[in-house]
């Protein structure tokens, strides 16, 4: 089919055609992830979690986003349980609350940084400001698409399939 | 520091303190991806373009979007130049525009990899019912974390640094 784009993303067994199945939002892991962290200011929000930031007033001044918003946001990511509370307190200062990421919300690390390099190469044609580079070899860092076994994988060597259910126990 | 987590960046050169400087949403590629791309309707289009689909009755039919909402994410996904149209005609009936991905569009694909993996570990305990896999050899497939020098790259050994702005010609 000559209109493929190069990108496309083989469907096989029971999903091809692929007209014969649907991706309800429900059921979508795209649809479900955008869900649970699809907002701009929940995004800035984790960025700055990644960049070191855990307290509140940390997370208002870097991110630029309203007390409001940043406090209903730090709430949510921790009951989505994307970033957890722990306690901290200053000399002379009442304990308090602070956030860090969780296992859950550092496995976003690399919808992150594909966001940023995608950003980076198509929104910044006079060329991205900061770099992420590797700390032992200096090298820029990307997020690439790798398979179990170890291989780069091209965009267009990807299939798509229905995985059995598991037997019950 | 005791309270930093596995997956902080470390910040240096003029990066370092992050209290320093300000990443506003103008400049920072991961908002400026967000204002891209960032609606679920536009996700689950550009998702069904991975999946093959080109003709505006697929992407109606396979999102479940409205027809209103898939014509209006259509013309603007063209308008930021993600996908583009081409002709097409069926057998007896008149010229019609379908659309594919560009290969500002098709580029997006680690961020839709990396969402559907996260989403596919944190929010389906029951696990995934689909698989991704490497066509060529059948591993799954993940968006990783890489350096350009080809080492996988541990969330803990990343650094982010301000690059020197390019001399004018």
């Amino acid at each position: 089919m000559t209109d493929m784009t190069a990108a496309a993303i083989h469907m096989t067994g029971k999903l091809e055609p692929r007209s014969a199945w649907s991706a309800p939002g429900d059921r979508c892991p795209i649809a479900r992830t955008f869900d649970t962290v699809g907002t701009k200011s929940a995004l800035v929000i984790l960025r700055e979690a990644f960049y070191g930031a855990s307290r509140y007033e940390e997370f208002v001044e870097r991110t630029g986003l309203s007390e409001p918003a940043v406090a209903a946001r730090l709430r949510e990511l921790a009951d989505e349980g994307l970033l957890e509370k722990f306690p901290y307190q200053e000399a002379g200062q009442r304990a308090r609350s602070a956030y860090r990421l969780t296992e859950k919300g550092s496995d976003l690390l690399p919808v992150l940084v594909a966001m940023m390099r995608w950003g980076d190469r198509w929104l910044f044609p006079e060329g991205a400001r900061l770099e992420l580079t590797h700390t032992d070899c200096g090298s820029p860092v990307h997020a690439e698409l790798r398979c179990e076994a170890g291989h780069e994988v091209a965009p267009d060597a990807l299939d798509l399939a229905s995985r059995p259910r598991r037997a019950r126990a």
